[in-house]
């Protein structure tokens, strides 16, 4: 009887490490802010297939886009030629864009002129500088 | 008595809390440093904008600019095209531009030719390494 | 004899400090990551040229090139115009290349076209914030 609990616990052990071993090995989740400071068209668009693939490597990531600068013109409602992306980039977990309020007012911009779900914090430098602080990676988007 | 104590007591409270609301509520400082390695005159006045900015949202905040590659243009006496901002931003407290000793060599550039008050550092991105190694956030100034 | 002996121990420390002086003062070694996603030639030149400067100034500082986007265009065999270079440069202790294998993966490149000794990492973005939390410098391979 002995003999048998003990194989029945092995066929579970084994059980349970094929099943892990299917499961591709996940990484571990980490958290990445990303400076947009361009309103270059293949800059915007580098950033937003990194979101993706960022997501695509480990669902759990968090990512957050902070703009200032030129960087706006990003999420500006009809202004943005990549708006749909924004929407669509916005509505998946782990995933925020965050404008800095000091852009806003040099260039006059109000937040009812952002695309829905685009966060404002009062200071994007501030924002990055307090991401890295808490241990989140940085990455400047700039891909040209 | 002892209610008017308490009242007395919640008076203090009151006026504290008010008095707390009524200065802006300060950010806790903060320390960055940015990296400039471009000649574009549009990158070079948003690098000297963000230093103004930086310090309108707390004037405690430390700000240096570490300059390599093409970056040292802004800083050479009679061809940069900024000299007079770089000069005030400067004069300021909490803020330092900082020139890597081997771009100079690279570049055949003398001390002498850099504006007043510019400091030199032996590795520019050595020094960069190692204000992010002591906390210092990181931006990397290209703002095209 | 007591004069003597502190005479030669003068003599002593300053032999000793005079040595410690002609020896240049090597700075302690970091270790840095260049982030490149650009294939701008005048890039390209640059990040190479900061691998031999960092080299220069502490054998032992630690270099790691991550690509991805167009980074890529540096490694590949063939189309690189600085091929030779990063051969020199991967040849160097404390150099490393390494390639994101989801920017390999969009652009269809297998890893026979890659320079040799040119590494793949799973994913370049998440090898970046890697090596940040280990306490890595990080440098945004933008120079113009």
């Amino acid at each position: 009887m002995k003999r048998i609990m003990s194989f029945a616990g092995l066929a579970v052990l084994i059980i349970g490490a094929t099943a892990a071993g299917i499961q591709s090995p996940q990484p571990k989740p980490y958290k990445v802010v990303f400076d947009l400071t361009t309103d270059d068209p293949q800059d915007q668009a580098a950033v937003l297939r990194w979101l993706r693939e960022v997501a695509s490597v480990n669902p759990q990531n968090e990512m957050e886009v902070v703009m200032y600068g030129r960087g706006l013109a990003l999420v500006v409602a009809g202004r943005s030629t990549l708006g749909d992306e924004v929407k669509q980039a916005i509505g998946r977990p782990h995933v925020s864009f965050r404008v800095c309020e000091i852009a806003m007012r040099n260039q006059k911009l109000e937040k009812s002129q952002l695309l829905p779900n685009v966060a404002t914090v009062p200071d994007g430098i501030g924002e990055i500088v307090a991401r890295q602080k808490e241990g989140w990676g940085y990455i400047k988007a700039v891909a040209h």
